[in-house]
């Protein structure tokens, strides 16, 4: 067993999908949850600065003593994917690989559609991993760079007409093509409505961050790693600016008051 | 006169409407333009990141040795008027007081909207210049936080469905009340149809970048300050994330091949 907490990092509150999903599939682990949200997006930047603020972002939450570091960010993910993670000496987990292996899975007639930010699609980690697993699925991908910033901004009550303008223009190239969607961005599962409207209920939507707590729920368990001292977890939030919208925003997400458990931290010394 | 160049910043591409106007009015003076790319946008984040950064951006600028230095962001200029500017012992200028006096100038109705980022709003500097000027002006404010992420992602064209939905979500309390509107963030004059068409022809549309600009050109002659050894001056990009989008945009909207003159630097040793 180990009693030090889960470290989750990523760009804003899309990991806080990942922070929900841990909280009920393991509701006794203690989690450390960081938000770079004074750089956030980092989808729609270069891979030399996403690599830097990943890096920060982990050395952070290694500072913390965390057992486990969780990449809640697709964006991240895509970066640290391969070269990167082989190398890691802690245990860790992006969102790639838990995604790609149940929408192969899923996927009856290959067609794999996905999504996510510029530099996720750009970068072609998700399309590399599925078609080395079997080059014979089609896949169907489209960056969705105003995704983050609508979802951030809270534009996201089922049918808002301009999110729903928004995923007809991003994604009507793969309608009556694909018969699976990777939702490869934790943001995006918060419009998910939005897609399931647009696409009817004929397709497979995977949410990545169910997927990767899903994963790591069993990792811990196969590796005995899991805290049995506590019944119920504690959260602590870490975030790199104000605590205002990211408590407002958090705070509806989660259902329950986040605002005294967060902290404002400066990721420039890492 | 002083054959030094004059320094621009902004978080992105919007401070590149006050060089295509410098350009226009001040043809001989070389330029030095800072996007600080990897951290755009400013206005979503809070008043000691804004303060921070905006810092930084004019270290650097000071750096290049520039004769003058311009914020051609709403959202600096905000954090920068008052207090800090009043100390800064170099040549400089915010877009708040040139805007602001030409709005107070055009509206016979003394009813004036001002639109900006989340933060520049929040700050509240330019309603704090009206009302001190003439505290009988009714000053209608709204933050308009998608704006820039729907520019630095294109979508500019003229009647862009979701744009004009967003310009009627954020302007309709607005409409039939004011008789001037300050574009208070430089970025958006490149939406300024889609504004145009909402309100139609009955107001005065007050480009901030434009009059700050025309500031520039007047305090430069009063002093003596220009450049009279060259024809025409060049101008050298700065930016803090890659080339490719900030040059597409850029090269779009000034009309001319800017990649040649883009280098990308660091700030962090600012």
């Amino acid at each position: 067993m180990d009693n030090r907490p889960i470290g989750i990092f990523d760009s804003g509150v899309g990991g806080l999908a990942v922070v929900k999903y841990i909280k009920k599939l393991l509701p006794n682990e203690d989690i450390v949850y960081l938000g770079d949200t004074a750089r956030v997006p980092y989808g729609t930047r270069s891979r030399n600065i996403i690599e830097k603020y990943s890096i920060q972002d982990i050395k952070f939450l290694l500072s913390k003593s965390v057992k486990f570091v969780i990449a809640a960010c697709g964006t991240a993910s895509s970066i640290l994917y391969g070269g990167y993670e082989n190398n890691f000496s802690f245990h860790y987990s992006g969102i790639i690989k838990p995604t790609c292996d149940i929408a192969i899975k899923l996927s009856i007639k290959k067609k794999i559609g996905i999504i996510g930010t510029s530099a996720t699609i750009k970068i072609n980690k998700y399309q590399e991993y599925i078609k080395k697993y079997d080059k014979n699925i089609n896949i169907y991908s489209q960056d969705c760079p105003l995704f983050v910033p609508l979802i951030e901004n809270r534009f996201i009550e089922p049918r808002n007409k301009i999110t729903s303008l928004m995923v007809e223009k991003y994604l009507e190239d793969m309608r009556g093509k694909i018969d699976t969607l990777i939702l490869g961005c934790t943001h995006y599962p918060i419009i998910k409505s939005h897609i399931e409207d647009y696409f009817g209920k004929d397709i497979n939507i995977v949410d990545s961050g169910f997927e990767t707590a899903k994963f790591v729920e069993n990792y811990l368990k196969k590796n005995n790693m899991n805290n049995y001292t506590k019944k119920i977890g504690e959260v602590f939030y870490y975030i790199t600016d104000d605590k205002d919208s990211f408590g407002k925003t958090g705070s509806i997400f989660l259902d329950e008051d986040i605002f005294k458990n967060i902290s404002v931290i400066d990721l420039d010394i890492f």
